[in-house]
């Protein structure tokens, strides 16, 4: 039993159901070599080290596996003066790294798909510590962007620019000899071609700096030299965004001009915007960009060159697609959040199986994740686990002989990935139970905060599955005791029931009751409370931020929006830190600020008193500010008290009953991420009736 | 040609030449084990993984060599969830795990001395994401510090109580089987076993928690499981912390009567202050803590306890050691920095060769590295790099045949470790020029900042080799031009001219020139400027530091103490974020704003005027600010003027000169910590006249 919804290997024996999208799938030649499709897998770093390449191939041939035409790796360094303190990543230095990664062109050739390898080097913005090298730059500028390493870089001398378009050039050689199809040059992202084309990092004054055609020059050797050494066995791919966005950027009309300089050794173009400085173009939230973002850009890209375009936008909407390929603004549907949520896009688009789109949700738990050696996904369980744990997509194991009957209790993430999991693998007798009208747990009320609708995917994703696939029906409006529990019928008990915010604030130097911060009283809310509609009096409110994420800063901004006067208060550094990771936190921040509220970052509430708060920043110093209302944003608690009541049933009794397994899973045993939730959730769903349930 | 002190090889046969130090070599009964002298290497983390092991021996192993009676290992884990995200380390998990530990056992005992493994559990401060696992904690408790995960962690059922301690117990039989001599049980540092004793993380109401007994239990259980494991083959030692710091501490009195508990299960008590809350009290840095610091905790250990204890404090003053030994303050010299310093340290002190002992300047470069996977020493560049080039801290190549002169140019930090390790090669004729009447570039007047006078010691270690090692001599007050350096008669040239301020500050937004932002104008000055003597105007001074690092709020505290009153200005979303690195951070900031200063972060200079500077804080909101002066922390740039100049001579004519080679070597290269700076100077030092001068 699978969901599987095309078993051909090829990706060039796809056919679209719907002739609407049949240009989805046409044939694009990329010079030398003919791409399937339209569907471009684009580069993204995994985090995965070379000795992990098992789980890079792994991971990139379920792309090739689901249809996309041209797979790309992340990140490639030939340098070690590139390498970066923050992410692991590939490397081609040497003949032995080259035969490490035929395993990933293996694995992308299986489907018959284009392998593309992006190379790159960052210049200014590595870090090269571990190897104890300076970084290297046009000229000896620091980056400036705050994810930009603050290493003052060496200003490349004429040996050094010589020895790294060497290097780039023999280590798309070896990328060639190898089997990659398309050799994709990065230079974008503010990386070391880009701070040659911009006068911000290039100062120089030989050959390399000054006019547009010498601060291009770096950029072209590579290009001449890397189709002189390939000869016509391989596309040239470039990674390039037209117009830079914030400090130090190329203008529009510059980069159009590298363009046209650049066309005769190109390929095709990848258009991509944004850069270490201003990474929310790059892996651009849903919070602040809308689906088919860069159109812009692709369309502008047009103007300088005839050869392909490649365009992202965090596509998957088939009708945005097609309309965008129709109106000639792209040539390929880039993507690589929506293949990392659904690598298998193309081929359920082909199928007509729309309903079974995992759409990304466009959170970035991906980019924060990746940085840990895990990349994981909010949508997608199985993502980063395709070779550690053997995960495939859309294939399940069946169900055991004799099928148990499931009850699950708490239909928020966990619960909902839970039950369809089970019905997915063809379990008939799976009931979803919750106390509320509808299923979705705390995101019924996060998707109501501004900007945060993307996130309600998850749900619906889920909720078009139930219907799909009967086998797990929804049971909603249905509180369960144990007794209830016990008499339900279920075989198989499953404890979802999340974890709501704590209720009472408490002190980040004790832990114990911060004086007056208790949801129970009336100018005190949790989060759930103040989206539940207990209103806040007056009108000034104090948004007290013990996690340092998201939750805190979206409620301000609702609060805003409702016309409240909003002091975001944090014990940590900065507010909303830990937002910064997925790009959004100097977005945000800013945003809260324009709309008149404040940001207290390193303070501790102290106290809570009627129309107002005591405060202490560093070093001790209190003050008082005023305050009507404060909304508690300490920590969710898991909600265990059932699962704890179940555990104490004499063993006896349950088997009396029926019960055979309790399980919990998600946020009741600890909270987490909804990627971490949701995995958690499909790990123990896969392993309900299997024989060895381990890892 | 070598300063290597003993050639002996064994600890056991180290005799003192001064009988004042005979203390200090002294056997000491640990358990069934016995240590031949007081040197106990502390455990401390170096950042590599279970396959960069060969790193981890060759490191370990000269500490053994370098006369520690005891070396331990860091920081090994043996349960998954025990992982973080921040840093790489070792394992022991199963039996591949205790076969690959064995290389570090061998290179301890191949001179005798003791090896001992730290066995760790983070508990609530781990970050276990890699494995999508939770982190484990007695209760469902946020971690309190800023160093702490702000993973919330599953609360320990009894299962998960039975299974960690079981883990702990066969991770230490697994050490006793390949050979470790001291089991190495880590209870301090906020990590679980703490977590457990103290109130602010264990609200269990189980047996685990309630009474200090209860809370003691999880630890005392382990203990006893320890020996009853391994018998009475091994040593167990307990790392505890007398008295914690900060939030949630234990209590002294409760500490003093967990060790009164527990003492007849223990061998050797290691006091370890500190934690992820308090790590300036772990990672004591020389700004905030005297040498011997932790002399007031041992001695409050013995109160409760007749077994041996270890105490640390940056011990490099062997009277000081003396006297903390004879006074019966405590039995074992502990020390993780100054063994990183010098390994050789208990042997110099032997030898009585005081001069050649790097003394740790703790400046806290190791706990900066380390999580880059290359641990650095400011005074010690031969750190980390024992296996991977190869590099002994007392053996070096001999200088060739015919030996070349040399001229070093600038006599900084890499100048002095140039000249120094060429001299101590044996080289006879290096000189050692530069425009000041004495030797130390930028450290200087780096030294005379608040707290910083540890850091002369980078100066002071190597005046004293010029002093010893006559083969180098310095000669101040000498400018050299291209002429000069032709006609000196020099065979090797090295430029180490270093990397001044930058003299006009540039806005992050372009890097063009911020206007009147020029030092000079009479009411702007750079670092050196302050430092040189140039007088503002008026007490309100605004510090613009673009470093996030030391200097800038170093400056701010000089400034204080000349009753200025001070505004730090940073782009960065915190002031001296990256102190935070190394500890002393938020105990910076907090001083700063005691003494009346204030900190304006994520805010950029826009403008200088008379009187008054013009701000832009997030979201683009401008402010102007009172200001008689200005401070400009912007950039170090590379002096590399002559260097240019050199390289831009007829090849020829530097022939006829004699020159045959010309070097340029730390911050004249691109600007980067001392350690960083030393170390490439060391191996450039290495590198003259070696035949392959690769790495």
């Amino acid at each position: 039993m699978s969901s599987h919804p095309a078993r051909d290997r090829s990706v060039r024996d796809i056919v679209p159901r719907d002739e609407r999208y049949g240009r989805l799938f046409q044939q694009v030649r990329i010079g030398p070599k003919v791409a399937a499709n339209r569907f471009w897998s684009s580069p993204y770093a995994t985090g995965w080290r070379m000795d992990q390449i098992d789980r890079e191939a792994a991971h990139r041939g379920v792309r090739a596996e689901g249809g996309w035409a041209v797979v790309n790796t992340g990140e490639v360094a030939f340098d070690p003066h590139s390498r970066n303190a923050w992410l692991d990543g590939l490397e081609l230095s040497g003949e032995n790294d080259a035969r490490t990664l035929v395993g990933v062109v293996e694995a992308v050739h299986a489907y018959d798909a284009l392998a593309a390898i992006e190379l790159v080097h960052l210049g200014a913005a590595a870090d090269p510590k571990q190897d104890r090298l300076p970084a290297l730059a046009p000229s000896q500028m620091q980056g400036n962007g705050l994810f930009f390493s603050q290493a003052i870089p060496k200003t490349m001398d004429a040996d050094d620019i010589r020895r790294v378009q060497a290097d780039w050039i023999t280590a798309a050689r070896r990328a060639r000899d190898v089997g990659f199809d398309i050799v994709n040059i990065h230079a974008a992202h503010g990386y070391l071609p880009v701070q040659f084309l911009t006068a911000y990092h290039n100062r120089r004054t030989d050959g390399y700096g000054g006019s547009l055609a010498n601060r291009a020059r770096f950029l072209r050797e590579i290009l001449e030299g890397v189709r002189r050494e390939i000869g016509d066995d391989v596309a040239i791919a470039v990674r390039f965004a037209i117009e830079g966005h914030g400090n130090g950027a190329l203008p529009a009309d510059e980069a159009l001009e590298v363009v046209r300089m650049l066309d005769h050794l190109v390929d095709v173009w990848d258009v991509a915007q944004g850069g270490l400085a201003t990474t929310e173009y790059d892996l651009t939230p849903s919070r602040l960009f809308p689906e088919g973002f860069s159109l812009t850009w692709t369309r502008r890209m047009r103007e300088a060159t005839g050869k392909p375009v490649v365009g992202t936008g965090r596509f998957t909407d088939p009708d945005l697609m097609a309309r965008a390929v129709a109106s000639g603004d792209l040539d390929f549907i880039g993507a690589a959040r929506p293949g990392i949520a659904d690598p298998f896009l193309p081929r359920k688009l082909a199928a007509g199986v729309y309903a079974q789109v995992r759409e990304c949700i466009g959170a970035n738990h991906c980019a924060r994740s990746q940085a840990r050696g895990q990349l994981g996904c909010s949508q997608n369980p199985t993502t980063g686990e395709e070779a550690r744990r053997g995960w495939h997509p859309e294939r399940l194991p069946s169900p055991p002989e004799p099928e148990p009957s499931v009850l699950v209790i708490g239909a928020g993430p966990a619960g909902l990935e839970f039950a369809t999991t089970l019905a997915r693998r063809g379990f008939s007798l799976v009931h979803l139970v919750d106390e509320h009208d509808e299923p979705g747990g705390y995101l019924r009320w996060f998707r109501r905060l501004p900007g945060f609708a993307p996130w309600g995917r998850v749900i619906e994703h889920r909720e078009a599955l139930l219907k799909e696939f009967p086998g797990a029906t929804f049971v909603p409006n249905t509180r369960m005791s144990v007794d209830d529990v016990l008499e339900y019928g279920a075989e198989v008990v499953v404890l979802a029931t999340g974890a709501p915010w704590a209720k009472i604030g408490v002190s980040f130097v004790d832990n114990e009751p911060i004086p007056g911060a208790d949801a129970a009283l009336a100018n005190v809310a949790t989060p759930e409370q103040l989206l539940d509609g207990k209103a806040l009096p007056g009108k000034r409110v104090v948004v007290y931020d013990c996690e340092g994420d998201l939750t805190g800063i979206a409620l301000a901004q609702w609060l805003q929006q409702r016309d409240y006067t909003v002091e975001i208060v944090t014990p940590f550094g900065q507010v909303a830190g830990q937002a910064d990771q997925d790009n959004v936190g100097p977005a945000l921040r800013a945003e809260v600020i324009a709309a008149g509220g404040s940001l207290s970052a390193a303070t501790l509430l102290v106290r809570v008193c009627p129309g107002h708060v005591v405060l202490e920043g560093e070093a001790g110093v209190r003050r008082s500010v005023p305050a009507d209302g404060v909304v508690l944003v300490i920590r969710r608690e898991s909600d265990d008290e059932l699962y704890r009541e179940l555990a104490a049933v004499d063993p006896a009794r349950l088997r009396a009953n029926g019960i055979g397994e309790i399980h919990r899973i998600g946020d009741c045993v600890a909270p987490a991420s909804v990627a971490d939730t949701v995995f958690d959730a499909h790990r123990v769903a896969r392993e309900v009736g299997s024989k060895d349930p381990s890892e």
